[in-house]
């Protein structure tokens, strides 16, 4: 019977400067350590403070727009400014939040964080999460010989879903977004649904294992997909005009 | 170490009319049977099928409404008139796909498909999903003597993301989103992302094994997660202004 399993790696808190692969390679000797064709998902926010990504709140100074965004929208215009250098584009809010386009997704406050943030600071998404993710895949397969898959995560909210589930930031080693265009339904026709998220699939599967809160299992260990390994970098994205909500909320204007 | 197992059911092709509850039990023949605490997770699809929810399009009279969009997004009118009466509201389109509303989420062409449906034929989501994911886990309880979750899950796209991935639309024996409110982060602070969407996340962890062409594995079995079996029925919906996504793209209006 096809399977596989999703292993929690407790790591203990990760603090700017860790080495994340040790911390890999360490929780991953309970599972008889890394092996060939193992995706290790990390959460983005462990990825961030190890790369020393962590804003004092009180070293910013807000701009007039991230004012009147926080005024606005009830928040900090620190934590508002921060967002708005963050993103390529602010699309719009609700209390608390700003909607933000960034590297070609939709998501709230830019991925800016005070959540697992040490107190008076706050968290942003990793610099690059793609070259964190090809760098880390490197030193894995350097220290552990070991050819793998490794994905950056985060959870985030959909439209009209309430709760977060895991999104895919940042990909290497596998096609994040599969291609199943000419492929065949039960009844020999072409499919219509032409592309698979794996990576957001994936990353759904170790948010089930990482939670939100205090469980400190920043990376998960995804064992038996078949899957090939060393097939992508990077995450392929959809143009707005393409994307069903972008298209039918402009051209209904609600 | 915790993790949990997830193991593809293969079941042969459904028919209109087959006990679906059959089909489970007998697939999970292959990993000592059906245990406490499993999740079982079925596609949409496979259960309208076996519901006999198949439509023939040679029956389906298109309405002026079904026309008008099937000119405007070049589709079949009969599709669109399945479209519109399987939708509590059509909020737009884009080429071949009308977004709609229909028991509190977004989604394409309101869940009618003819991936996977017999030719001639579409089918439209299961008729009562949640209901449908308390029967099946009563008849399982009945016929195995064990205490499960049960899912019924969609594969859908998300705003701006390529892909599909999973999302349960029927949910009967868990939580289908988990509350965190209250609960500490690394520092010992109150969450500010207060709710998951375990039953999403599930859905896409099941995505993985079910794909989407001639796989024939319509029935995935979860075994291991740690999550308390018998406290949910149904599942938690947003309210359109307390969304981001709609609350932002309303206000812009773009």
């Amino acid at each position: 019977m096809t399977s596989y399993t999703v292993y929690g790696c407790k790591t203990g808190l990760i603090k700017p400067g860790d080495d994340i692969v040790e911390h890999i390679l360490g929780s991953a000797g309970e599972v008889d350590g890394i092996l060939d064709g193992d995706i290790i998902v990390i959460a983005e926010s462990a990825l961030a403070t190890a790369e020393g990504r962590v804003i004092r709140l009180e070293e910013v100074t807000p701009s007039k727009e991230a004012m009147q965004y926080a005024m606005r929208f009830g928040m900090d215009p620190r934590v508002a400014e921060v967002v708005i250098s963050e993103s390529d584009e602010v699309i719009g809010g609700i209390p608390g939040f700003l909607l933000c386009l960034k590297d070609g997704t939709l998501l709230p406050n830019a991925g800016v964080d005070g959540s697992n943030a040490p107190e008076g600071t706050i968290i942003p998404l990793p610099g690059d999460p793609n070259g964190s993710a090809s760098q880390i895949r490197a030193e894995i397969g350097k220290r552990s010989g070991k050819n793998v898959g490794v994905l950056i995560i985060d959870s985030r909210t959909h439209a009209m879903r309430l709760g977060v589930s895991g999104v895919t930031i940042g990909c290497s080693g596998i096609a994040a977004v599969s291609d199943c265009r000419g492929r065949k339904d039960l009844f020999g026709r072409e499919l219509e649904v032409t592309r698979r998220a794996v990576g957001d699939c994936i990353a759904s599967a170790a948010e089930l294992l990482m939670g939100e809160a205090d469980e400190c299992i920043p990376v998960v260990l995804v064992r038996g997909l078949d899957i090939i390994i060393g097939d992508g970098e990077g995450i392929e994205t959809i143009a707005p005009d393409e994307c069903l909500f972008m298209g039918a909320f402009r051209k209904t204007g609600r």
